[in-house]
């Protein structure tokens, strides 16, 4: 076995974990998780699991961060876009496809404070406004008023919960996003978008 | 003291007993929270606490049943309104003045779980819908296609998570109110009301 085939090896290990432990949290909530449950379930042991992780709040830190890093690019990008209109389209469209491929996530959300104390300690030491901010700044202008304040509010919280509702998970991605994306374009008063 | 007095002092500590469990909720969770803190708020013994309340399930199911009679009486009044138009607005008006009257609760709902098990226990036994498929059926008609169900399910969580949200804790009721039905309006394709 080469080096490059030792890292591969561990990183998939690590890449399977965090796939259990996410599946865990969502069977038991984070609280309800133990190391020993995600060791048992990949069929590893403990130690195992500890050369990737000390405590179950790196692992939680771990399950968010993919879609927290994506949520920073997408808002870098949208920005990027000339007028208004173009940059709500983009993070509108993006935020939803990345709410919807992180389904399981988002179902945490408004029932876990694990995962919610999880997504706080990672945009903390950051230094960087949260995503909420931002989002914020790019679809209402740098001084949002009241009003938009409170749309982009029932936005993010709206898709948010009800992407990863029990009621919507029978929907396949591609119906759920549609729907979605409709609903934030209505909140916004963006255009009907041709099919 | 007559015995009408005295029902009034059992019923005042009763109502004095709720908001205090409910300010304590807030600030440190329904797990946080201990039938001897609610006690030593109130400045009453443990035993007087007991004398209306045997567990602190008893006493979050207390705190949140008020909100959830006035949404049932709330989904059977809009019910009475004669098109569909009239029975949205006064669903929608109602709702996120209800939403507005119990913002500290509201503020509980995405981040404690304790609060979520308490609503769900008020409502599991009553054999009744629960409001959220009761408030879908009157908006969308008896048989709502998936597009419908999305957009009252971003609707009922956008509004519920915005009304309690820190962000939103410094406006005033009116202005809160105004601009919550505004996004209920626009989600739901009503036309906009005049001032």
């Amino acid at each position: 076995m080469t080096a490059g085939t030792v890292g591969t090896a561990v990183e998939n290990t690590r890449t399977r974990l965090l796939a259990t432990a996410l599946r865990l949290f969502s069977e038991h909530g984070v609280e309800g998780t133990s190391l020993q449950m995600i060791a048992a379930e990949l069929g590893v042991t403990k130690a195992a699991v500890y050369y990737h992780f000390k405590t179950k709040d790196e692992i939680a830190d771990a399950v968010v961060a993919p879609a927290l890093r994506e949520l920073d690019q997408l808002v870098d990008e949208a920005s990027t876009r000339r007028t208004r209109g173009a940059r709500i389209d983009h993070a509108l469209a993006g935020f939803v496809d990345l709410l919807v491929r992180h389904r399981t996530l988002a179902a945490l959300l408004p029932s876990d404070p694990g995962i919610l104390r999880a997504i706080d300690r990672s945009l903390r030491p950051s230094g960087r406004e949260p995503f909420t901010t931002r989002l914020l700044a790019l679809i209402s202008g740098p001084d949002p008023d009241i009003r938009e304040r409170v749309l982009t509010h029932v936005l993010l919280a709206g898709l948010g919960l009800a992407a990863g509702a029990p009621d919507m998970a029978e929907l396949d991605d591609e119906t759920l996003r549609e729907h979605l994306i409709e609903a934030g374009r209505r909140l916004l008063g963006r255009p009907r978008r041709r099919q």
